[in-house]
């Protein structure tokens, strides 16, 4: 009689990513946890889905989805063949570490970052090297390039933290570095830079771009990356052949092409994660200044814990991750005033 | 100045996966080459699209897509925690070979079958040992045993040949194997049997199934595994956090809750297979008996090349491999009438 198969020991022993908590249908709960942009998606991105053709839904879609790279192409001023898209930026991600990292080679990352990073290489049998932040959340140039890694992944702005490196800081490292240099930029559009030049200028340098923030459609699952040609040609080889739907090709051109419907929410999200800043400093917390759409918030006392529950209690979601260095601290996302509004009278008095 | 990051050479050397042609939007072509269901997708699922909530693309969707798995459940007379949900089917081939499988084992399959296989693995440094078909396209079972494979992927119904084993002889080979037997059911709406009983009996066999055939939903990006809940749990660990997108969970789970509808498009396909059938035997092709939506025939003459160049020029495409043992024959689709009369008319006379 047979029995289970074998797993992979690498997969064994791999500790799953644990997403957000996501709140069930119908529940009443002002989440602020995971990041989502408070505001609809384009009412242009919603069009494509309603008015969605039924041989569109039969037939395969375009394997490169290729009405959107034209649309990205002509956004970004980049050409078509430097747009690689994936099902969600996770997937660019994974199929960026199943390219260009083999089993045993090296994975550097400034540390605390998204906890997606160890997780995608364990799972390809690749070892990670977890570099501190510098004072000052600063790029630790010089140790990131002494861990003998293949590949650099890092978040800008970073999550959780929000705090961002500047352009010049990932040229410096950009050049000194024989490898791939991925700059996951899942929260720019919050921010004041990006580092779309340094794609044009140097051939190691990728980004990483989703849909899942500034555009509003976390639901969707679509993102992609801007990268020199060469390498996009061979990322594609790695991907599944037909990794985006139909209609998210469609509603991801349309909100892209919105630009200025996106634009009118991410100030509105600024705005308020000023406001928002300020009012927790108030209050006793320390803030970090953040170039995304959450905020990093040392409680006073130190008491993140209880009061993520306390927060819960009165349906008020926000993010706490017991590990070291944050366990002190809530990741909160930037809601709409009222949703801000909420959260703060939800603080103990 | 950096230079372009090295690539792994298993991806350098792979050959990518080519799927099947797509003509560009508003071609006048009738379309046999890639084995869509000819007809439209359930109309629940075109109103579970067309009806989104916009709250519902802005928030990050299910992890483990929980709607569809309880329907899946209920539809399939298994529990929950048996179905892992993908971005296709292709998605649920990657998970399993990057759960299954350490870089150096071995996967086994009959060939010639689905030309995924093979690209999924070497991407992932795996060997492959394909195993003729034995006569009469009965499954090799003593030959796939002796491989010294980890697992053994198998499409039954097989492309591109249609044909299937019966469950009788899949079961003889799983209570012969120790690892793991994926029986990839693509096509399986169009059969007479499956091989569900078998999952709920052997903890090694899994059977992975679509809605881009059956479900007229190729361009959703849905597909779902079935298998013993230890293997699910693993797997999960492995896929991309959130790799359902929510519309596909609402419209997946809606067409697969119209069983009558799919049936209906399924009986249609199947009546005009056998029409088709007779009517290329009439004109001289070797028709392979089908178990699918498409059949396999040898041309006349062995001019298959000739014949689909000749069918592309009148607005017909058929799929054409210029493979060992395929060069002979053309795979078409099973079209609506309208389209199988077109395909016959567009003949040589």
């Amino acid at each position: 009689m047979p029995r289970l198969p074998q797993i992979r020991p690498n997969v064994l022993r791999m500790a799953p990513y644990v997403p957000g908590e996501q709140p069930g249908p119908g529940e009443r709960i002002i989440k602020l946890n995971t990041n989502e942009n408070p505001f609809p998606p384009s009412p242009r991105a919603l069009a494509a889905i309603r008015s969605i053709d039924p041989d569109i839904l039969r037939r395969y879609p375009s394997p490169t989805a290729e009405l959107f790279r034209a649309t990205a192409a002509r956004v970004h001023g980049v050409s078509a063949d430097m747009i690689l898209t994936g099902n969600g930026s996770d997937e660019i991600l994974s199929i960026t570490v199943r390219t260009f990292l083999d089993p045993g080679d090296t994975l550097a990352y400034p540390d605390p970052t998204y906890s997606l990073y160890p997780v995608l290489a364990e799972s390809c049998g690749i070892r990670v090297v977890a570099v501190p932040w510098e004072p000052g959340w600063q790029l630790p140039v010089q140790t990131l390039l002494a861990s003998g890694a293949r590949a650099i992944f890092f978040a800008n702005p970073n999550a959780p933290t929000g705090t961002a490196v500047r352009p010049a800081a990932v040229r410096e490292l950009a050049l000194a570095f024989a490898g791939l240099l991925l700059v996951d930029e899942a929260y720019v559009d919050f921010a004041d830079e990006n580092c779309l030049d340094l794609v044009r200028e140097l051939p190691n340098v990728m980004i990483c771009r989703t849909f899942s923030k500034g555009y509003s459609l976390a639901g969707l699952r679509f993102g992609y990356a801007i990268a020199a040609a060469p390498l996009v040609a061979e990322m594609t080889k790695v991907k599944d052949s037909y990794n985006c739907d139909a209609i998210s090709i469609l509603a991801a051109s349309a909100a892209l092409e919105d630009q200025d419907y996106a634009r009118d929410t991410w100030q509105a999200v600024r705005a308020e994660r000023s406001r928002l800043a300020a009012e927790l400093g108030q209050r006793g917390f320390d803030v970090v200044p953040s170039q995304a759409n959450f905020l990093l918030a040392t409680c006073p006392g130190g008491l993140a814990a209880d009061l993520y529950r306390s927060l819960k209690a009165k349906g008020v979601l926000v993010r706490y991750f017991a590990k070291p260095g944050l366990a002190d601290k809530l990741r909160i996302t930037v809601g709409t005033a009222a949703q801000n509004d909420a959260l703060l009278a939800a603080l103990p008095g």
